[in-house]
């Protein structure tokens, strides 16, 4: 028998690998060809065909993509090898699949939103938060109503998971709304990060219009959503708004984008106004780029204002602890 | 302004999520509602409004998913929190994202893939291994031959790695043989594990037929793939075979599968047979359930020799490094 084996092979020498949701000894180890190919040979070295029979199989965009990824990961800063995070997930195949693993990737987009033993009920009461906090609006007696929400939940779609988000608070309630008679609602979504899973919800909508500002996914999380270009579909055609804005944006930026946003609102004639906030447009938020001080929230705020909806306030992102409930209370003072 | 925040939020409490490659202490901690909740009061609590508000958002799959995931989690053997690690990818939007995060999640399908400094250069010699080996088998001048691959291949796409999957050897081997005048090549896969990118790479294709006997994905990874109805498409249709098994599988019952599988392969009239070849069926392989002795799979040989085909044996997986030159001995020994 012909055998043939490249001892370049075994420079593919992963760390470890996410199991069991631990890190654990990459299970793939270069011992499992050495031992083979000292036991069972003599072994044929391997001649170069070069990149032709594998751009027969595989699109050229993979391949410079796999030749290229170590590189790129650490030219990003990060050190040990790449690992994915988070999936373009778009269209699933409808399986029924009872085991909790496939469920997990059946139901998410990312690695980082793990369910631990409250998440249900905190997700649960964070809905009914956001619920709750509505029903004045609906009957007239405040004006404005702020639901403290956690986990946030922007990112949750109609049937998944991610971006630390479960359940559609802002969704949830927007929905409350038109179910209660608002034929017209809108959503504007001031976090960092975009609201994926609230356009995907209202994607196809007519009722809802959700405009958003946020971090350019060019570049910022969650990366498959919020482009430009993406602007509601079938009846909802024209009634999602993306103003994607570039790392490092400060306030005169901001709040021109905002007014686009407002602009777009008012246009849509809407009755009452759900606010995705999140805290992490902050300049020292650790995890986003915005240049926003914690002064600068009333001014965005008293914008908002001048909708002179009715307007619930729904908590979303934000991880400058320390620094947190400054910018929320400097943002809820500006109403 | 009207305020509500309920304290049964603060239950969501994760210990870690993955980040840049690592597992680090989970960003949304509940002291993010902590302090808003104590500094900036008095707020009201949330009533119970039932699930009928968040199923006018999500879909009640996916809430009785979330709601019984973490006791699946636990039900099932691990230790703390759900972390999901694949995704049933099957369609993206063609975006063109720079960002090596974003380009992780559109080229590939888990996170358990990590890829390494070396790892390019290894899975280059892995596809130059595979075709090298097929070689004196298109001249005519062997039967057969072994490529000792690794990184293994079979679950690699034409857009995406996984599964420990970078290039898909065995795709490429088969493909090369096509290209070179075969015109019906034959891949039958007894890894483990479903050869989910062996399959899409030619799904539609009406010039390789491609057959696997796997553990049920119902129960094993890659879980979205590898169903019995799934029998190919387009041109293809009718050119994919798919015989799951259930865990605990003895030689008996998978020389049954094989004999459909070798009769499947005889009836497209292969002139080429690439056999993807997993030691992880063994009885004792760390991540797998079969109950294959080392002294099954010369049997398991002679039985695909008997096809009487120019063969190429492509290594895929088998994790138990210590038994794992002699099962590939005792399978190669059947040839």
């Amino acid at each position: 028998m012909y055998k043939v084996f490249d001892p370049r092979q075994l420079l593919h020498a992963p760390d470890v690998e996410l199991h069991n949701g631990r890190l654990i000894p990459h299970v793939d180890r270069p011992a499992r060809a050495q031992v083979i190919a000292e036991r069972l040979g003599p072994f044929g070295p391997a001649e170069d065909f070069g990149r032709e029979p594998i751009l027969a199989v595989h699109t050229p965009e993979y391949v410079d993509f796999l030749e290229g990824a170590w590189r790129l990961w650490r030219d990003s800063g990060r050190s040990g090898d790449a690992i994915g995070y988070t999936w373009p997930v778009v269209k699933r195949r409808p399986l029924q699949l009872d085991r909790i693993d496939a469920q997990l990737g059946r139901f998410s987009y990312d690695a980082g939103t793990p369910i631990a033993e409250g998440t249900w009920a905190a997700a649960y009461w964070g809905a009914q938060t956001a619920v709750t906090a509505i029903q004045p609006l609906l009957s007239g007696s405040v004006r404005t109503a702020f639901a403290l929400c956690r986990p946030p939940g922007h990112h949750a779609g109609p049937d998944y998971l991610g971006g630390y988000c479960y359940l559609n608070n802002a969704a949830i309630a927007a929905r409350a709304a038109t179910l209660a008679g608002r034929s017209r609602v809108a959503v504007l979504d001031v976090d960092y990060h975009h609201g994926n899973g609230t356009q995907d919800i209202f994607y196809e909508a007519k009722d809802v219009f959700f405009a958003s500002i946020h971090g350019d996914p060019a570049t910022e999380y969650p990366f498959y959503w919020g482009h430009h270009d993406e602007r509601g579909a079938g009846e909802g055609e024209g009634f999602t708004l993306n103003l994607p804005l570039p790392r490092e944006t400060t306030l005169a930026p901001y709040l021109n984008a905002l007014d686009l946003a407002l602009e777009a609102i008012a246009g849509f004639d809407a009755q009452l106004l759900v606010v995705s906030f999140g805290a992490d447009t902050y300049e020292a938020d650790p995890i986003s780029h915005f240049r926003i001080a914690t002064s600068d929230y009333p001014r965005i705020a008293r914008q908002i204002a001048q909708l002179r909806l009715p307007t619930l306030i729904v908590m979303e992102g934000g991880y400058a602890v320390e620094a947190l409930s400054e910018n929320v209370g400097s943002f809820l003072s500006g109403f």
